[in-house]
């Protein structure tokens, strides 16, 4: 099972290349691409109406400003569609972005996730994928411990210390 | 020439019909139908990509939500696109189709008008009409002089008969 | 698989019972509870860290207001955890179940739909089930089917009997 | 047909030049001033009053805060006026244009784009002329066909590449 | 000294007359009638341009929506003026009217009130008129004093009586 | 130890009184009143000068819109101020008051509570007085169980009786 | 007659003192101190209820965050009062300020200007001055003629050079 | 007594150590350490049960975006929690987190301060102790007088030096 990342544009890479990231850091096959629903909206239906027979088991879209990407996709596909608010360059502080990939109407589902988060998108991907991949939950029970043990560390560290030596 | 009007479900039929009656009170032509971008995106993209040869000079698109049909319709056509943004039953106040249809990309406008407004948007259809059909210039021009002398009807009664009388 | 939904309050239930109906439409097995992560954080707790040992595939959770419960559960399972955000009596317009549901750090990921939107969330966890049951993601396709043809009958109906008629 | 640009003040000149830069770029004949609702209210009378006469098509105004010029402007001429919001030095996020030139009274539409979106003011006008240009639109249709290109192009360089190579 | 109350609409009176019932309370002379900004652009431009030599102190407008009437007004004169933010109907929340009201550039400043605060307008330019009319500050220290009792008798009341037979 | 209970005015009583009824059930002593920061500033000044020596250990106090009793009080008292925010008749979906009593600057704290949120200042003012009234911690304790124990009574009847009979 | 400038704190003084610079330039007569509302309540109070009998015709007040500062000083004199929202270090975007000054309740007016709208407010006191005194309103009018020439030479500019020189 | 401070990751300690040094002016005593709801929600459990039996007399909690922290440490415990919205770096101007702290269900209030109002929150917490300590009391008392003493010397010296110096 395979993750398709996709964004609106290549200027959006900086923030979505976290999910290509935490993908292979939870060792999940991926394909990452371009695909723009204003500018090449032919490429968008293509995608999205073969993204599942080319076994792809779940997207995740991002886009900013009136973020049309991860809405459309999702009505062309049955296969889950996770959406990344991106936080473009004259986006409304992401107002923008996140009530046009979230609100979406009854029947077209998008798994909305924060603002530039596209992180956890990548995580969301890998849990979808963990639900019948024993390998990949197993990945990500580990990576939920590790995040655990951080924190217990650094809150060891400025109990010990005080916090006075932290800042 | 003829603009064509439509919009994401018949729920939007009773604001959406206000650009309709606007454009025959001006004389405009036009036809009206239902294209979902999220329910029908295959028959949204003929309707865009066939728009123009079929004499359409330019779109009154409305939708709420998460409102994808105004803005993918104007990536697939040269002509102009105008974007009614809807209050729907689970709207966020009007800003999820207010943002998701006015915050478009450069490259890509959608020409938006008030949330509800699809009266306006009707007016701007006939504007765009109007830019070289002198006959329908000439009706809006009334139609601005009507709105006035209303307004001077209703300031000449407030003066004479006093405020305390329209209350 | 097992689909599971909880919810802060018998008040949500009105809203979040669109999930349950649209799982069991799409042959989804679940199972429906009430979990307040304010007033019974232990239950929450024991419910979130058992929920995938008990074969459940994922949790559809809904709350209002100042909304926990999702993002605490997703924080005990690595199983896919999906958000509803109710909008609640006192809410300020739907905008703090939805930020407070949305807004997940950096490691936690919670699925988020729109305002009100149980039925997005019922059909999301079937897509996910639908990654590996081919039963149910047919079903899904039938169900985008059954949309699409009610959007392309009621166009045709408004554009043979005209838009007057429907009003 | 000429295009008509006016703008608050000579600081929104940095935005409001891509609408000129782009109808340059499409053939489109304009001509560029600074007309002030605030500061020169005979001027923009003067102005919109005279536009169709002195054979303009189009307006676009560009203003922020409470950005009056473009609704203004579109109460006194039979043309279409197209509003760019300027997000100003001490705006509240861009919300005070935006809601300021969108939320015009039933009557008087004004096609507004999105927060500093002069670019796209710029095509809308371009699209408006191009109803009957065949010129202009086939110009259009070629700058949306080289930003498709655009798109394939990067999305072959990442696919190619590979996204590590991009960031 | 006489004030004058300018509405956009007659369907502002019901919110408008507040301001002339409390300048009659006061002792205030004032006039009241309608003026459009968008409908009647020549009519606002007269009215604001004779207001200060007709012997009007200060100038009351309200508007809804993309409200342009209390600033255009007060470009085109010295007096000052007072605007009231009016909640139309198809407004969002209020914001449009408030911001569009409120955010005026340097240079023309309109002395916003409150959300369908036409009460306090009218209170307001009382004040402007009662700084050099001593009847007239009199007659607001009056009214102040009265708005004191009442909330004095109202906590006696609910001292002596007890909160429960209040509800 | 007394509880303080005050709002700006009588029409808030509807709301505050749940701080009262709620400070009744945990067994704390209170008095309630009315107390207008706008229309009486000595009063205000008075109430919140003696307080303390009047033995009150923490004050409730609730307004709507710009809400600035809260505030004022705890700019002149060393006990705990905890403020409700009102949504008044004309309030702007409740931002008002919330920004007003939250967003108080540093030194000056107020202890904010959700919109409307009155039972929720009158635990809170409970739990300050049971830092060392041990019978109102224990009551605290006891309605704590009593929330805990309805949430799970109500779980085990929709797992019971399944979701369809609750609706 | 003179104008009284106030604000809560020395850090509003590089925005506050707009207000004493225009007032310098349009011959107004002022004085300029620091009152805060919520660290020196007494001498607001003091300052508040003595102003009108020392000769100030109109307060100039300016505060940030939860901004009681103009409405309190509002709600103990009959001059009137203007209020400037201060955007202060960890205001949320200004939302806060303004609401907090601008939503006073019925019959305790503020007349509030713009986000950090100072030079406004010093405007709105001048022009508060004008209405009895012809030297200052003639002042006035000459500051509205100087910003409208500075915009015709500015478009002139425009018009001869070309837009391309001035970017 | 001794006051908790606790956040959810070592980068709030920034914000938070202002709640520290607080305490530590006022003569309060206090741990701090970092408890993740998200990351280490056994150890939250853990925190928020036991506080009190550990001599706990409130809670300080900081936390950014989706903030469940304060909330769900109030609902495990009978003592008072106090909340910080911390402002993250992905933030949505501070509205996820002021919102997911503010807006509790009935029943369990968290005691809201500014966003990053830390130092408040500390203030506040000295306040709950000071109810029964008469000494912090005191300190809370002479805390306040020398934060008036420096606005009295502030406005002293804009006063004698004048405006013009202080800039």
């Amino acid at each position: 099972m395979k993750v398709g990342i996709i964004m609106g544009s290549q200027s959006d890479l900086k923030v979505m290349s976290e999910a290509a990231q935490v993908l292979e850091d939870l060792g999940v096959e991926y394909e990452l691409t371009i695909v723009s629903a204003h500018r090449t909206p032919e490429r968008m239906f293509e995608y999205a109406t073969s993204a599942k027979e080319r076994g792809i088991a779940a997207i995740v879209a991002g886009a900013g400003g009136a973020a049309h990407l991860p809405g459309m996709v999702a009505s062309m596909t049955s296969i889950p569609v996770i959406g990344v608010p991106v936080k473009s360059r004259n986006s409304i502080d992401g107002w923008d972005s996140i009530l046009s990939i979230l609100q979406m109407p009854a029947g077209v589902p998008v798994a909305t996730v924060a603002l530039d988060g596209a992180k956890n998108a990548g995580i969301l991907a890998a849990k979808i994928v963990g639900v019948t991949d024993e390998k990949v939950s197993k990945n990500i029970e580990d990576f939920m411990k590790e995040m655990k043990d951080k924190v217990l560390t650094s809150a060891e560290s400025v109990e010990t210390d005080g916090w006075k030596s932290k800042i």
